[in-house]
Parts: C-alpha cells; structure tokens; sequence
C-alpha cells in the first residue's frame, strides 16, 4: 500500500514540477539583476526532484495513518500553490504576485509540518528540507523584487 | 472540524482555479475554431465555482474518516492536474499537450470518484458532476485540435 500512495503523489508533485519545464527561466530571468548568493540554475531540479521524493514519501506515510486529515487536507494545499508559482513568475514574469504566492506556500508548508510531525514525526521531518527551501525561494523572489524595480509588476 | 478541513480543501481549489483568471482566453482562443456545443465563456467560472464547492465539502468528507489513505493521495493528484491544465492550453497554447493533461486529470477524477466513494458514498457522488465537466472539456478540447490542425502543437 505505501508504494501505490507514494506513486500517487509523486504524480502530483510530477504535475506541479512540470510547469518548471514548461516554463524555464528564459532570456528575462537571465537579465535580470540577482543577487550574488543565488544558486546557479542546476540546483534548482535537482533540490525540487530531492524534495518531491521527500514529499511523497511524507504523503504515503501520513495516508496510512490515522487522524490524518488536516495534515493530507494542508499537502493538497501545498501541491496546488506549488504548481502556481512558477507559471506566475516566469510565465507572467509577475514578480510581486510571484511573492503573494510564495509567502501563501511558506505558510502552507510550515503549517504541513506541524500537521504531518502530529500524525508521523518522521514525515514532518521530510518536510523541513522544503521549508527551508522555500525559504530560500522567497528571500530569492524578495531580492528580485528588491533588485528590479522596474520589472516588479 | 469539517469547517477547517472544508476551508483548507477550498484554498487547493482557490489556488488551481487562480490560473483560469491569471491566463484567460484571449483573442487567441477567440480566433480558435470550435464546435457548435462550445458553452459560452461566462459558463466556464460559474461551472468552477460549483464544482470547487463540491470537491472541497467531498475532500472535508472523506479528510474525517478512516482509511482514507487512497482517496487523499488521489484529491491531491487531481487538484495538481486541475492547476495544470490552464497555463498548458491558455498560457503555452499547446492544445495537444493540454490534451495530455485533460486526459491524466479524467483518468484522476474517474479513479477519485471509485476512492472516494468506497470511504464516503456521498463524497463519492459529489465528485460525478466534476468528472462530467472534465468528459466535457475533454471533448472541447479535443474538436479544438481537430478543427485547427495549423494551432495544434
């Protein structure tokens, strides 16, 4: 039972990664100014597919348990704002709405954690690496902002 | 309880259904040949609205339960798919690969209807007029790309 529900969502999160193929950064995001901690284009697959299986395998754990309901109702949550950041930023090259979105997913996950360690301490643990990374994200999308002013919209 | 879940499942809905006001159906999709049946523009959020209410009290329904593991895995699948199709056919214009995407999301929504149904029969039936719309949009979709053979990519 654990592997069907981790192949279920790790097709979600497969749905959500793929706008950050449909949607690469492009000739806009390259000229824009950054600043110098930003992580070289490479990192960001290789963190998201790192944090997907963490994410799924968090899912199937929690699906499994019992008095799980807020901790699935908030991953529902968190996989739909996640899919919606990257059309908005580089699709609509929005960056302030990008940081609506952005600061909606942080509250989302953060408050993942905290549901998911209530059911299974173990996928809250696997959510952390998220948290943080959407951190990351967010003071990223905030620098861009910041950086750009001519470009926030 | 129910409210909380209720509420959170409707923000999932809020943050796919987001991308249908943020990439609308411009002059492009105007200029698109159609069929006869299309329904007229302003059918398209009323339909949504509708169906977000529903799938948010059936998410609520089943969150409550027990062994509802399946039925949460594929909820979250499907609003991922849901958020997915919109920036794919209206943002991209890829009518084919929005195809690709309708598809997976009918066959989500068709296997959520069985899941749900097996935990919570009312939830279950909740789920019907969700997938009649996507057998419907699927259907649009599909004359979209058989009645404009030089838009579809």
């Amino acid at each position: 039972m654990f592997w069907i529900l981790f192949l279920i969502f790790l097709g979600a999160c497969f749905a959500a990664g793929a706008t950050g193929g449909l949607f690469p950064p492009g000739q806009w995001y390259r000229a824009l100014n950054k600043p110098t901690w930003t992580p070289p284009d490479w990192v960001f697959p290789v963190a998201w597919t790192t944090l997907y299986l963490c994410m799924a395998t968090a899912g199937a754990r929690v699906a499994m348990a019992e008095d799980n309901g807020v901790a699935m109702a908030l991953w529902s949550l968190q996989i739909a704002l996640n899919g919606l950041w990257t059309p908005v930023f580089f699709g609509l090259k929005r960056i302030r709405l990008g940081m609506v979105v952005l600061g909606a997913l942080w509250l989302a996950v953060a408050a993942s954690v905290v549901a998911l360690w209530q059911t299974d301490w173990i996928a809250g643990m696997l959510f952390l690496p998220y948290l943080a990374w959407v951190t990351v994200a967010g003071a990223l999308n905030a620098s861009v902002w910041r950086l750009n002013p001519g470009e926030a919209r």
